[in-house]
């Protein structure tokens, strides 16, 4: 019956359909350009920092002086855990993905909000700011604890970036490392409809709230079609090992029609701004640091890959393809590299969130039924023994 | 520029957009008919079980007698939690919402699956049992803990609904309690893409994990629009009282465009068969617990609302108007309703996860850009002061 109708269109992976008017964020795939509320990435780069770009994103335009001051603040001081959510994290196994312990670890943060039913927009900012400041502080103490390490208390003092740099490791970074890590976060901290911030909004639209829809942000986040590829493109850099390598590898890749990690985006077709905005700051940390060999692979790659790719099938680097390099230069493990996206994406999470239910509509797609429409139920007793399809357990 | 487009078409709810073909269930709102993989939803509450509907929703068929003996097997035998995660449950605090205590328990049992990132459909499957198995198990044992009670063991002689009403008890519930539960759960256990399972969906889809999927589906069912209602329609037969006082709250409410808990569905346009067959149930256990007043408060709210909405508007009565009911009879908190539902539909979120991924497509869809595409920085200094938007803190 369903299955006979000749009109029906399946829009699997909701490629071409729109799901709201926005002003958050904008990709131009086919410029290379990505805007923040109307500010080109590039220019906030350069001149802005990850707590006035959180602002920009949050409140849809530049903070003045003491709107920028007063959201310093509040983000510096809301860093702190609950002890209960610090033992919640030592509960779990050490092998625990880092992801999988951000997830539990927000689930177990919603209920010590005292605002958490409470939708309204001016509840949600300020729950969006608390979460935000809290991120870096979940994602390097379970990095700590699964190490044997005690977490390190936030330093209210430090900024958003150096502080999370100085408690994953202890040590206070240079300001290079600050400006780099800094650099980063505002690169990720937002980009459109992607697959994460559409599973917040999913999970908002029935009016859960925010803490629900940032876990289901972080699970979207965690698979490696979304978050992963950074680590993907890493280990094709050590894969290759030196940069007389990388053009055999790549042309190989390409004859066994494999991907080229951190190659190519569904919506740039052309270079992605972020990755030409982090390629000098990765430069700048491989010198700085002494450590120039996975830089140097990456080049070469991407030489090849441009010559082989770019311009005939529009397939250029994304952030991917360099942000692993960055994150591997701070001593970070590979494993960790997803959460370091989500500390920055958690912004635009929230962004979306709050924007979305300022107009709301349940969000509920249907699935086009093509099984059987009339099957008798027989008793058990006169089933016919098949193969069993169940798998035994472990 | 992307404004001016006039052919934009903004899908907001998704309303009409199809995301993918399916074979698990069938919902027909003219006719009021819902299948699962075929069988109609009344014979299988008739002659069926949770244990034999969760293997028909999973496998697209009935079992054989020892696929059904071993299936009931596994998931009896993988009830229990981890300590671990018994003493996550324990350090919430005792007002978090039964929902959010899933949400975290379901996150840190993750990492205890040796097979969590084997995405094959037979890890997948086996996960499902093992995560359907321990739903019930979770919702008890928070449930005493907040009560200052130790959680009671699994005993794994009972049937799954069964077990479920002894855990959150201590007590083996009658034959027809079971009945009863076992009835709700089978009517629970999946109805087409829904925004949970659409959620489990979304976040599957990037190739994360069946657990990050279904703490994804848990975060969206908790909302008030989606599993929400039953504890709304509950609270309405309370405010109502008794039955003579059913007709004129009912024709307030219309005249006030209030809407009636529990009525109307954005699919049904006919009864609900769900709560047609659910309706017989609540009328039993009513009779034998000898507390009628809800069900006759309920059938009223139901003669009136019908006569006044029904065949002109397609708004009858779907399955949260009664299900509140029979969770109420057995002394259940109105917080743990949505639970219970999960504890259902645990079992559709991993089949569509299952069938999503035997043709996996990542879900990108896009917003609609109508904010400023280019706005010059201005520096800190020379920005003129606003209102501030953020709010201070508590």
């Amino acid at each position: 019956m369903a299955k006979s109708k000749p009109d029906v269109i399946i829009s699997k992976g909701l490629d071409d359909i729109i799901v709201e008017e926005s002003t958050i964020s904008y990709v131009d795939g086919e410029k290379g350009r990505l805007i923040y509320r109307g500010f080109d990435i590039e220019t906030l780069a350069k001149h802005s920092n990850f707590e006035e770009v959180a602002y920009v994103v949050w409140n849809g335009d530049l903070p003045t002086k003491s709107q920028y001051e007063e959201l310093k603040k509040q983000l510096a001081a809301n860093r702190s855990i609950p002890g209960e959510v610090l033992s919640i994290l030592k509960l779990l196994p050490k092998s625990t993905h880092p992801m999988d312990a951000m997830k539990a670890a927000v689930s177990a943060l919603a209920p010590f909000d005292s605002e958490l039913q409470d939708n309204s927009r001016e509840a949600n900012l300020r729950k969006s700011i608390r979460l935000t400041a809290k991120f870096p502080t979940i994602v390097s103490a379970f990095n700590r604890i699964r190490n044997g390490q005690e977490p390190i208390q936030p330093n209210h003092k430090l900024d958003h970036a150096t502080n999370f740099l100085y408690m994953l490791s202890g040590l206070e970074p240079t300001v290079l490392a600050g400006k780099v890590m800094d650099t980063a976060l505002v690169l990720h901290i937002e980009h459109e409809m992607n697959a994460s911030a559409f599973a917040c909004v999913v999970t908002a639209s029935t009016l859960s709230d925010i803490y629900s829809a940032v876990v289901s942000g972080i699970g979207t986040l965690k698979g490696p079609l979304h978050g992963g590829a950074n680590e993907a493109a890493l280990k094709m850099m050590n894969e290759i090992g030196s940069p007389d390598k990388a053009e055999a590898y790549v042309l190989k890749a390409l004859r066994e029609r494999r991907k080229v990690p951190g190659f190519g985006h569904r919506v740039y077709k052309a270079y992605d701004p972020r990755a030409r905005i982090f390629k000098q700051y990765v430069k700048d940390l491989s010198e700085a640091k002494e450590s120039t060999l996975q830089y140097d692979v990456a080049s070469k790659v991407e030489q090849v890959a441009i010559r082989e790719l770019g311009a005939a099938k529009g397939i250029f680097p994304n952030i991917d393809f360099y942000s692993g390099i960055v994150y591997n230069l701070f001593g970070i493990p590979t494993d960790l590299f997803t959460s370091i996206f989500a500390v920055a994406r958690v912004v635009g999470w929230a962004a979306h969130v709050m924007e979305y239910l300022e107009d709301n509509r349940l969000i509920r797609p249907r699935a086009h039924y093509v099984g059987p429409l009339e099957r008798a139920y027989i008793s058990i007793d006169q089933r016919q023994e098949r193969k069993l399809a169940v798998t035994t357990l472990p």
